[in-house]
């Protein structure tokens, strides 16, 4: 399996940590010593989940000419943040692509969600089911979040990246996926309360972060590890680490904890926040023309609920 | 890939059409007609579809006493009423069962899941990746919907049904998955607004049953039709069919236009209304042991976005 295209879409607002100064009085140094958060993107009104998938999927199937939009054969959208359920985000790209009757669906294992719906496309590859596939990843996190949180409120950022996979290798550049683990880790501490999004009651709350913070750091160091050994290698012939974009503490508690320096990892926290399922993603398309010949890229998650997963991908 | 087990949860409470009567002035007559309901479950004050799923899985558990819960390796979830898109049902439910460290994924293809759901566990059977697996469908409409909307206030009702799939076959008495087709129609007629769960505006609304009804109609017939084609066999190969479980007319019509009398098809529409996602896994559940050696079941569904697909199953 060979991940083709990346692009990703960023809504134009940009919402800098002022505006929680002015709301909730926290600082700019206070929440970019705690998160590495500068600023985030806000979705405009008539903006949401679906409409961002549609801009991240035409952006990666613009840049794939050797990719024609009626070749693909499976669409997998992930969300945690949903503009609609039913007709859902994965809906909303094969209406505006004009590909029929092809396999489609969303999914949700929350930040961690990516790697789930690559792997789904894996098995649809396995099976002959499929070839060629597009996977969304599109979080509106605004529509969910009290900004008033004093808590977690400045977290949040809105975003979209699209990926085109396929079975065989259509062009020299693309991104060869060695190797793919997700995981559940639903029983794990508080998962169950820790960081919820529960559409009726209360939107997106986070009362247990450091439970979250803690558990990310393990899974996120330990995921790597052991998909880096089982495939016979290790951290040093890994050239770059694209974390999930939770907050620039984890990342360098991972980075530390896998004895990698700084400069390793692939970052886009300080600029979009916490963008959900899509910040890895967002992060593979922004360093993608940087990926060098025989240069190995390790991708690792962690979401809340829990899940985690590491992709070991070489160009 | 086989199934080796199924079983359905209901809420205790039934809330008759005289409650729609009292409450918009539809009488249980026009509902009857219109539908086919004369009942549905609604789920309890503290359930939830989490909490439907957790039931749901841990009764197809202890009735497989040949699949023991810690030989599971993979969980699937499935609903487009999500009561935590972060702690999602998959995760709650393997929370509730204990198993660590295997894939877990909440999918949504509205009415349709059932059928991706059981496709993605095929995928992950065809890599290697799991080889036992648990798919919980789970609706808890009631969350969402609101009882004033006379348009569609009355279809819908809560519950959820869990199977249990295995790659080998666990037991003589297990169905054989002989094929199954998912696709989706998001770019057919008025997908994109037909019947639509938007959790920040409105919840569950269907504001052109027409459209739905039309395309419900056609999709579940043709499919049904091609699966039967494709693996050389007729409608007279066909012992039961289960629909999904939105309208009685649909059924009807579905059975009309295959040729195929009343009595072959497996409906709970007029006990439980429309349960979503869950509503033909409810049906396969509550068929289950009479169905003969050597008998044939379709299974078809269509769900609002638009999607569909087909499953055929042998004793």
């Amino acid at each position: 399996m060979y991940i083709h295209q990346v692009a990703a879409y960023l809504p134009a607002h940009v919402i800098t940590n002022e505006h929680f100064t002015r709301l909730n009085g926290l600082s700019h140094e206070w929440i970019i010593e705690r998160t590495g958060i500068r600023e985030r993107r806000k979705a405009a009104t008539g903006e949401n989940t679906n409409t961002m998938a549609i801009e991240a999927a035409q952006r990666v199937l613009a840049a794939a000419p050797l990719c024609p939009t009626d070749t693909i054969d499976l669409i997998v959208g992930a969300t945690y943040t949903p503009h609609d359920t039913i007709y859902t985000l994965a809906h909303a790209v094969q209406r505006a692509i004009g590909v029929a009757d092809i396999p489609v669906v969303s999914i949700s294992s929350a930040c961690s969600s990516l790697l789930n719906a690559i792997e789904i496309v894996e098995g649809y590859f396995a099976m002959g089911k499929a070839s060629r596939a597009l996977v969304i990843v599109s979080e509106h996190n605004t529509a969910y979040n009290n900004e008033q949180d004093t808590v977690a409120g400045h977290l949040w950022g809105d975003g979209s990246a699209g990926l085109i996979l396929s079975k065989e290798r259509l062009a020299p550049t693309d991104l060869r996926v060695l190797d793919l683990i997700t995981a559940g880790a639903g029983g794990i501490g508080k998962a169950d309360t820790a960081v919820t999004l529960t559409p009726v009651a209360k939107g997106i709350v986070m009362p247990h972060g450091k439970d979250v913070f803690i558990h990310a750091c393990q899974y996120m160091a330990r995921v790597t590890q052991q998909i880096l050994e089982r495939n016979n290698l290790t951290v040093a012939d890994l050239n770059w680490l694209i974390p999930h974009q939770a907050n620039l503490r984890i990342t360098r508690n991972v980075l530390q904890a896998l004895g990698l320096p700084e400069e390793r990892a692939v970052s886009n926290i300080d600029r979009l926040g916490n963008t959900g399922c899509a910040g890895a993603a967002i992060a593979l398309a922004e360093k993608l023309d940087q990926i060098q010949p025989g240069e190995r890229v390790a991708v690792t998650v962690f979401g809340g609920g829990y899940s985690y997963g590491a992709m070991l991908l070489e160009r």
